[in-house]
């Protein structure tokens, strides 16, 4: 069908086939396959707060973004999301407001794709940092097929 | 305050300070400060779909559940929940229904704790492992101050 | 050539294949397939040791082990040791004399296979804790051919 | 005694301290405080190799030398090695000849400091990249005391 990686549009498309996604409500910034990194931004809502009125995110979310913003980094090369082997994620400081998740590919194999996560806040300082393998075996780029 | 760890109820009630662990609607099954283990239940609702109509788990709450339930195997030793260093997760089997999650305290140290977790569907079999570690840093066990 | 998964006598031979390994002088103490379960025993020497005259363990050979003893338990199974996707490990306690490792694996699938690795000392007590992914991609139990 | 961060010529005799980082062989190449990073040069061995006379290095050299040179990053800012939280370890390709490892501080917190380690291979190519916490509680950097 397509001739080459996913844009932008088409993986902010993609992101609406999962209810899941669909409620974390992520915004595709930007996408670019030569850098092999895709950035999303994902506003604060009420039900993911730690503590009442504290306006802090919970690490729930941000470990269910990071590991869906290094799978849309994939997606964007492969024509779809892959399915999540492992996920890792270290918290670095509480956060707050807005949150903008850069994903770059590290390494795209015959059976693992390995990616880097950084999670920042709207004042640049990371929040958090995730790393995750994909499983590349069942794909492969649907227009070299 | 209290005299010793928390309780099954004491842990539940502690559940719904936090706006995201209230909206996973977790039920703690168990709490034994023996075997160091705490027991949570997870229903599915649909946004926790990963795809429309497939009954299917999105990987992100589980995740989240692994990372919070984890806490609160600690929580129970200290009194309130701590913050989270890191989190990992291995996805092993596609999961659908309801999800039992079994966290185990492996080591609670002066700084870090390391909790290990379990998520089984309902028929038994292992849909995910998680290990974290938590920040014991600022907390002791309150009932020995 | 075999009719089902190595023993213990196998799994010896098997190390000696690998120059660290065997620079690492690991004893399989046992193989127990119904299990999933491999131990396997590590001395201590001098080149090892994290601080001159302290006998404590660096935490380098005990990363480099779990990472050994875990595809030895999927080599049990599969005929050969597995290429290591990634590996994980928690360092608990400062670890002295011989250390006793035990692997259990958790999931064998057709892409990735995961396994627990336990390390205690001599006490019993745990020294570390990891978890390694393997890939099963390119291999298949060979009995079964 | 010292005034500032370690720089690498005392990294180096540092790494002479520990009968397990002197028999790895490692070469501090650079230590740079306002990157926060240091770079590391490691030989291949013949008790490295993963199989006799291919030449490949087996996981196990590799997962150890990234956690001393993570570790010796956030030495040249607090003064000394600290311990070893944990470490993970992604192998992206089988790694011949010398090594070159670059470790980044990601974070240095009051508890923990979170340091990222690329792994080289002397054309370039990733071999493995490294992720691994320290901690930080006991420490100080020496030279604010």
């Amino acid at each position: 069908m397509s001739d080459g990686p996913l844009n932008r549009q088409q993986l902010q498309e993609r992101l609406l086939h999962s209810p899941f996604n669909a409620f974390l409500d992520l915004e595709v910034v930007s996408a670019d396959p030569e850098k092999q990194e895709v950035i999303i931004r994902m506003k604060m809502r009420p039900e993911f707060e730690r503590l009442t009125g504290t306006g802090h995110w919970h690490g729930g979310p941000i470990a269910a973004a990071i590991d869906i913003v290094g799978d849309y980094a994939l997606a964007m090369m492969f024509g779809n999301p892959l399915p999540t082997i492992n996920l890792r994620v270290d918290y670095l400081r509480p956060g707050k407001g807005t949150l903008t998740l850069a994903a770059r590919i590290r390494r795209s194999g015959k059976t693992v794709g390995v990616v880097d996560v950084d999670v920042l806040n709207e004042a640049g300082d990371l929040v958090a940092i995730g790393r995750a393998n994909y499983s590349t075996a069942i794909s492969a780029p649907h227009w070299k097929e």
